[in-house]
């Protein structure tokens, strides 16, 4: 037996969501079937993260255990054979027994695109969020540092039957950049609750507005309120960038 | 009546090329229907050029005349009302009566896009040409400087009934360049052949392989034979990126 640790990318757009649910395509059941080609029989994969319907990845982890004596160098090529153009293995490596995509996880990174002109971008429909109004970095980058650090995160979270325990994490960098028409928010922590960015998004486009201000955002953790908070922002800006280990 | 000359772009893997055609939806016809929505009468649409099935247009330009009292500067937020997100008109602007977006051009620049990597990218296909060996872009630019004059390049056109005439065109600047795994040719002339560019593509990745010496390309034009030169290159990777008056 080994234990693979295989890191792909995805255009979010073709799928329902990572995870395998019934009638809808997702990246997990797509993927499943392309590694059974390759390896005989079915593996039991586990995925670095539940990435919503829309959301991209520039980086995705997976682990799965197999018997199978393929060398490890040619699982990329090989898985990659059976994929759609939408999904693409970068590449493989054999890591510990133990080792679990979600679980031994450190921390990851997410990247949100916005296309900020009032004319849309024809190239970006589904990958980024078209937003008309110029944007105030400054505000939204003071908002954000307000984020920084070991918070309960309660009013950044979507409430369902998903999380459960502690909503405190450990966000490590936050920032708002912008190149031309495109502002791209990055976001690093240790890890992430059901539709945090989207919701930070969602907040930081309150704070350009001014329906938030920079400093209200300590007062919105400290409230434990979803209601506090902005709203949800949609999925196509979302990417997930990085995954450490 | 004033003429009107308006700039768009369009994610060309949504059309089957610029021109109305029958079975198949082309940008003019969806432009067409829009701009009718605006004006309330159908307009004789001039395009600066027929772009192929699947290829792009970073910047594309059409006049037409109207009678219709819209003032110039809500042309292009009422026309993108109603069109598509896969195209969007960036500006209009007035125009002498005489002005006409295709015999008023005085030049064109294309650029083709090739992802040259092992491992495709989900978020290219459709806008860049997977190429996998490492293209010898010294040899690539060598043999583009030989292209660039005024030069008979029946060689490097495909014949038919579109093409009368002379096939002398001017190529006033050719280069290729590389950021990352992303290579970019740009090619600017006075006019362009049918199918020129991705002619020239194909020559191109035939001298990165040996096929052809950068040498050799003084010898392709002179020869006025297609079969000289090499393959068409896709679609995909092509897009029309300025267009000058």
């Amino acid at each position: 037996m080994r234990n693979i640790l295989l890191t792909m990318t995805y255009d979010g757009s073709k799928f329902h969501g990572w995870q395998i649910q019934n009638n809808a395509v997702s990246v997990q059941e797509v993927f499943q079937k392309a590694l059974f080609q390759v390896l005989g029989k079915p593996a039991d994969i586990k995925g670095c993260s539940r990435t919503d319907s829309g959301v991209h990845a520039n980086m995705y982890c997976v682990s799965f255990h197999t018997d199978h004596r393929i060398p490890v160098e040619r699982i990329a090529p090989a898985v990659n054979n059976y994929l759609p153009p939408s999904i693409a293995v970068l590449s493989a490596k054999e890591v510990p027994m133990d080792f679990h995509a979600r679980y031994s996880c450190k921390g990851k990174e997410y990247i949100y695109k916005i296309w900020n002109s009032e004319i849309r971008n024809p190239f970006l429909h589904g990958y980024a969020l078209h937003y008309w109004y110029q944007l105030d970095l400054d505000a939204m980058n003071e908002a954000g540092s307000h984020l920084i650090g070991c918070h309960d995160f309660t009013s950044f979270c979507t409430l369902d039957n998903r999380e459960k325990g502690d909503f405190h994490r450990t966000i490590k960098e936050f920032n708002i950049c912008r190149k031309d028409e495109m502002v791209v928010l990055t976001v690093e922590a240790d890890g992430f609750l059901y539709n945090m960015v989207r919701i930070i998004v969602g907040t930081m486009l309150y704070v350009s507005k001014g329906k938030i201000a920079p400093g209200d955002i300590p007062e919105i953790i400290k409230a434990e309120n979803r209601k506090k908070a902005g709203p949800t922002a949609p999925p196509e800006g979302l990417y997930l960038n990085r995954v450490f280990y």
